[in-house]
This record gives structure tokens, C-alpha cells and sequence, in this order.
């Protein structure tokens, strides 16, 4: 892409500098506000806050919306209340939820007390569904239809109301008690002789889900159908609002990283990690590794058990570290082919059986090529031909592990309605470790014939 | 979501047993071509082929559209090849193109040379453009408009082309020599007087992407903007076709998964999982594995090296798994907070200083505590002071060092233009792994005044 960025950023930069203030307004005037967003990013406070007032009212709040969580709750706190509120006040539904998911809750507080009411009653209504489900991401902004409307009917109210609405190019046909009949979408509106009625050319079988429903599980279904907007209804199947698929792009990018985080054994941290202090890192860092060292405590043990096969054949220990190490990522590799493949819906729950086949064939043969290498190596140490075999047998082992170890967790947590990301590389690179190390040992054992 | 699928699937189920056939088309008729390309694929290759040739052409293509690879190709050649061409021809360009990637490329030959010469020069044209890159994903099927036009005109021109157009609520304004002018929303144009010039409506500075811009930039552009259709132009900067954001929505699935694998020491796999075979898929592994077991070869010759610690304190051995899982777990955990930070933006490479400071006191805090733990151990293990203390120091080395190659190596693979994701997990558990181990034979030595 032409980074059109760039180039405006200069003569922002040039026009601030000589303050032509007139010109630098009319050069943000044409900006996409997700440039301006970006701009002011990169601007210290106070120019930011200098920079934000030259905005017409309907670009800054649109600017306000594509900003990050640090800078907003920063730029409102050097407003007035009143100015605070006035932004708010006029945000899409769904964004301000999201602002709100941000900043503390005092300040949630107070900026709901300065609303008019009926945008207080939204806010809180939004609000207070659980905060992954579609109910907190989506939007009440749309646009509602009467069964007994004719097309050009249709096309008059959608003129009358675009103006506040999230989308104007599905609207929404509803009964008189607000249950969902069908969704119009305004191609066939504009498409159809003005004089046809809309149940005619509605869709009478819509796709919807419930405010209750996960927001990946929202985010899955308009993937699916490859839905602009999606309608919520309630427990009474009344509608309440529709998510839009602009919001379903920042579900899949979250979700992803939450996947990502769970998957390397982090809990997900809300912040950027930028913003987020050392402290909260950590802490969502400690449980897992905590949960891995402990598990570790037992190789210590199996190791003590053990001190007589390393007291006699040291060269026993030279291995440890490349046989667990190889478990691991073997196992790390298989968890994520099938977390992946479950998470996308590529992989079913009933393909248990057809995955661990797979696995096993491609530990066995994956395990052989490593063997090869890894006893190649014990030979030339010199550690003797029953090492180099004793290391060989274990190798294949632990590969075999690995993938089954990593291939099964995944599906064990499906089916206890765990997400599949908690079975993470680093707790299957330690069951793996812990068992592929009492393995190489008790194979050590028998055929070197070691006595305690 | 209420299951509708479900309750389909059942009636249709019962309505083929009986073979009401009749019903069953009319069934079919008013399901969601996503949910009937669903339940053809739990069929049996026979029962698919019979009910496919039970769709009406125009539901049949976009049920086609929607299907997965080895079923598309099982399918197509269960037809004659005019047949199979019919259905080619009907499809949207995206979506054909897709399939072709699936397609062996003899198929793909042969398919072609049914197609009419304009769509098979269209095919081709996108087939060209390198695999990742916005040319290869994007449509041709778009409304352009002229700059002369009034919205009215405008919704008469949109009116009589809007059949076979990927989406009619995106125009694009071009000028004679096809270079993009601008872009109108049906929107803007519903809204306006009927007699306005649409350059008055227009956006004048729309954002676009070129042909070769890679897919994943264009997935950040359209998700950045929120765009629902993004311009791609050729190098002379004419409009050549658009990308919607159904593509997108699959873009970003693709690129997390690619991420995911690599991240896992995988090679992006192209297949299914389920598809995928067991050498296909253990050759996408072993690369990683080769270099992880190679570069672990060094672990031996250290640990060789330090046979005279390990004969004089056999206790030492005890902690080599835990001392070298623990680092790769904090390794991974920082890689992977690294890299996702790379990924979508919220880290940049100016960043890494700041990134560094921050593993480094997380990796104080982190190793301190499980340092404790695990001289706990050594101490209740009755292994002696200097033993324990060596685990102690060694935990916190490992720690920190997981942490800082961890986050050092994404920055240093984007500094290269190589995607950060391939600094994965395996890779740097096992550098911290061979680090860690030399790090804690040594302050052993010293510690514990060992001699050789």
C-alpha cells in the first residue's frame, strides 16, 4: 500500500510547526480518522490533546473510537466532564462497551452518570451481559422494518434513520412484540418494483444467535455464512441488537492471541503488552510455571531413583537433556496441529481415534530419524553399543509419547469443556519430560543390566 | 446459536430414506448453502453426487463454493467435464481461484480448457499473480462507475449490473484510462438528491492496495479502516479488482494458523489436518526437529565435558530437567508474547529495548520465586547447601536468559524480513536448553570447587 501516512504526517509536522493551525484543521478534515488515530499516537500529551480539539465533532469521535486504551482513558481525564461526556455520549453502542471494558471503574462511573438517560440505560444494559458474549459486543443501532412495508416503504425508513445506524445494508423485519421474522438486505430492496411487499423478498429463515451466546462462537457463525451483520435476540427471541463484521475482526484477532498466550502457557493478559506492568506479566506467567516445576519435583525423584544406573554409567545423563528436549517438541508440535484443528473446527471430536493413528505413525517414523542421529552420536562418544541403543529405543519412545501425549490432552479438554489452548506446550513438554525420562532409564536398566 | 443444521439434517435424512425426492429439493431450496455444503460432506461420495444434482443451478454453485477441498475434487470428478466446466464458469473469481490452488494442476489444466476464452483469460490472469498477494485473492467483479454520473444514474448503473458483482455497496469511480478516481458507498448515494454529481459523494482518497502487496497487509488494511471492499490496482495504478471482507475473514484464519504452526517449529502445512498425510505431515515437522536434536548435540559434548562433576556430585544430575524445562518454558512464554506483539502492531521494532528491560525484571522476579522452590527441593533431598545453592542461582540464570533469547529473536528475525514467527517455541527451548546446562555445570565447578 502507498502510505499515505507518511506523506500526511510530514506536512503535519510542517504545518504545526509555522502553526497554521486553519490548514493543519483542513488537512485533518480529509485524513481517515484511523490515520489521525495513528497520528496522534505518536504525539505527546499535550499536543494530542491540542491536536483532538481542532477535529470537527463527528470526525474526533469517530478518531476517539479508533484510538488505544492508554491514550483514551489519558485524553478523557484531560477533558472536562461535560466534554468527557459529550464524546460518549455520542459513540456507536458497541465501541463505547469497548472503551468501558478499559478503563477503571470509577471513571466508568462517572462518565455514565453524565449521560442523558437513555444513553445511560443502554451503556448499562450492554454492559452487564457477560463480557465475551455477543450481548456485550453487540450494537442496538439498527435498522428495524414492519412485515406489512413495501419495498420503497423500506427504502424511505432506512433514508429517514441511516443517519445513527451501524449498518443500513441489512435491516431487520420484526413482529409487533419485536420477535425477529426475517432480515432484508437493501441490494433486493433496491432491486425489487418499490410496490412489492418485503415478506416477499426477506429472508425468512435468519441466521441469529443469543446475547448469551460466546462471542467466538458469534464471530464463527458469520464467518461461516459470511454475514455483514448478525442478529441478537434474547431468551424470548426478541431482537435486541446485531453484531457487525467489523467487530467480529477484533473477535478473531483477540481470540487468536488469547489462543496464542494459552497455547505457550500464559494466562491472557488484557493490556498491550507494552502498557501492561512487569507485575501483571508475571503473575500471568507464575501459575503455569509453577504448575511445570512442580511436575518437574517428580524427575528429581525418578533421578534419585535412578542414582545407581548414573553412578555406574555416567554417560547415562549426557542424553537427558536431548531425549527430553526432543519429547517436548514433539509434543508441542502435535498439540498444536490438533488445538489448531480443533479450534477452526477442522478436527472433530469423534476423529480421536483417527488422530492418535496418525500420530503414532508419524512418531514412529519421525522417532527413527532421530534415533539414527542421536545413537550415531552416543557411538562416536564412544559411550558403547549399549548406551547408543538404550538412547535409540528412548528416543523413539519419547517421540511416540509426544505426539500421543500432545495429540490426546487437546481432545480430553474439548471434552470437559476446556478450551484445547490450556493444554499448552509447556505443560505437555513436562508430562512428556517426566515420563520419557523414567522411560530412558528403566530401558537403561534392563538392558545394560544395571543393580541398584 | 439454535442448531437449525441439526434439525435439517434430520429431515432430510428421513425424506431420503423414503425417496421423497421432490421434497427433499424443495428443502434443500430454502437451506443455507454454508449448512447444505455442510451436510453433503458427512455423506457418502454416492449419496453426495445424487444430492448435489438435486440443487438448483444457482444454490448448486454457491454450495460448491462453500465445500472443502478433497470433497470439491472428489465431486468434480464425478461429473463429465462440461459439466464440471458449467459450474467452473458460474463462480465468482475469488473463490475459483481458491479452488484451482486446491486442485492438482492437471485438473486445473483441464478444467481450464473448458472454460470460455473470457473467463479462462480472467482465471488465468489471477492464477499469475504470486500465491500470498492481494492480485491472487481479489475479484474482478466489481461496479465501476464513470465521473460524469449522478447518483441517480449511478443506482440505474448499479441497478443493471448488480447480478454477478461481489458487492454493490462499494462502487468505484475510474476515470477512461481506468486509474481509480475515487469510491462511492450505496450509502451516500441512497441518501444524496438524486441529481448530485458523484464526485460531490465520492471519497476521493480511498485507501488501496496493489496487486503484489502481500494478503496479510491487505487483511491489516481493510481490518485498520474497516473497509468491506478494499480497490487493488496494477502498477500503473488502474483498477483491476477488489478484495471483500468474506476473504478477509479466511485470510486471517489462514495467516493464525500459519503463525501457530510455525510457532510450533511446523512448516506451514496446506492441507486439512485430517486430509494431510502422515509423511506430508511428518515432513513438515522434521526440519525443526533436525535442527533442535542437532543443535542439542552440543548439550552431550558439555555434559561430557563436566563428566567430573557429575562422577564427584551425582546430585547435580537430578536438576538437569527441570533446570532446562524451566527455561524453555519461560523462553516460549516470552517468544510468544513477543512475536504476537510483532504481529498485529502493538510492538514495533524501535520497541525493543524497552521490551527487553521488561523480560529482564519479569525474569528477576519469575526466577527468584521458582528458584526457591527448586532449592527447596534440593535442600529436602538432603543434597547439601551448595548443591541447592547452584539449583538456586541457576533457576534464576536460566530464567533470565529464557526470557531475553526469547524476546530478542523475534525482533532479530523482523530486523532480517523474516516472519518473527519462526523464532518458535523448539528453537528457543533448545538454545536456552544448551545455555542453561553450560551455565549450570559451570557455577557448579566454582561453587562447589570440583576439579577436573
Amino acid at each position: 500500500m502507498v502510505d499515505l501516512k507518511e506523506k500526511f504526517l510530514a506536512s503535519l509536522d510542517k504545518l504545526f510547526e509555522r502553526k497554521q493551525f486553519k490548514s493543519l484543521k483542513e488537512l485533518m478534515a480529509v485524513m481517515e480518522a484511523a490515520d489521525v488515530a495513528e497520528i496522534l499516537a505518536e504525539k505527546t500529551p499535550t499536543e494530542r490533546v491540542f491536536l483532538f480539539r481542532l477535529l470537527h465533532k463527528d470526525q474526533a469521535i469517530e478518531v476517539f473510537e479508533f484510538m488505544e486504551g492508554a491514550e483514551r482513558e489519558e485524553l478523557l481525564s484531560s477533558f472536562t466532564d461535560s466534554e468527557a461526556a459529550s464524546i460518549i455520549e455520542e459513540m456507536s453502542d458497541d465501541d463505547r462497551t469497548a472503551l468501558f471494558d478499559e478503563l477503571p471503574a470509577k471513571t466508568v462511573k462517572k462518565l455514565l452518570s453524565h449521560l442523558s438517560p437513555k444513553e445511560r440505560g443502554l451503556a448499562n444494559t450492554l454492559l452487564n451481559y457477560p463480557p465475551d458474549s455477543a450481548g456485550h459486543i453487540m450494537t442496538t443501532e439498527f435498522i428495524d422494518l414492519k412485515e406489512r412495508m413495501t419495498a420503497s416503504q423500506a427504502i424511505d425508513r432506512i433514508r429517514a434513520t441511516a443517519g445513527k445506524k451501524e449498518t443500513i445494508y441489512t435491516s431487520f423485519v420484526v413482529a409487533p412484540d419485536r420477535r425477529l421474522r426475517g432480515t432484508v438486505q437493501l441490494e433486493d430492496l433496491i432491486l425489487a418494483a418499490p410496490d412489492v411487499p418485503i415478506t416477499d423478498i426477506m429472508d425468512t429463515n435468519p441466521v441469529f444467535v443469543s446475547t448469551s451466546d460466546d462471542r467466538e462462537e458469534t464471530a464463527r457463525t458469520m464467518s461461516r455464512y459470511d454475514l455483514q451483520a448478525l442478529p441478537v435476540v434474547d431468551s424470548e427471541e426478541r431482537l435486541v441488537g446485531i453484531v457487525t463484521f467489523d467487530d467480529i475482526l477484533d473477535v478473531i484477532q483477540d481470540e487468536a492471541t488469547e489462543d496464542f498466550e494459552r497455547m505457550a502457557g500464559i494466562q491472557p493478559v488484557d493490556e498491550n503488552y507494552l502498557e501492561a506492568g512487569v507485575l501483571t506479566l508475571s503473575r500471568k506467567r507464575l501459575t503455569w510455571l509453577l504448575v511445570c516445576i512442580v511436575t518437574q519435583l517428580f524427575s528429581t525423584t525418578i533421578l534419585e531413583h535412578y542414582t545407581f544406573a548414573l553412578e555406574s554409567v555416567v554417560a547415562l545423563a549426557f542424553f537427558i537433556p536431548l531425549l527430553i528436549d526432543t519429547g517436548g517438541n514433539t509434543g508441542t508440535q502435535a498439540s498444536t496441529l490438533v488445538i489448531r484443528g480443533l479450534t477452526v473446527g477442522e478436527i472433530e471430536e469423534a476423529d480421536l481415534g483417527h488422530v492418535l493413528l496418525k500420530e503414532s505413525l508419524s512418531g514412529l517414523l519421525l522417532g527413527t530419524v532421530l534415533a539414527l542421529l542421536a545413537s550415531l552420536r552416543a557411538w562416536t562418544m564412544g559411550t558403547g553399543p549399549g548406551v547408543a541403543l538404550t538412547v535409540a529405543i528412548s528416543v523413539v519412545g519419547v517421540v511416540m509419547m509426544g505426539n500421543l501425549v500432545g495429540a490426546f490432552l487437546p481432545f480430553a479438554a474439548k471434552k470437559m469443556k476446556v478450551d484445547p489452548a490450556v493444554m499448552s506446550g509447556p505443560l505437555i513438554t513436562t508430562v512428556v519430560d517426566v515420563l520419557g525420562l523414567l522411560l530412558y532409564l528403566e530401558v537403561a536398566r534392563r538392558l545394560l543390566g544395571l543393580v541398584a
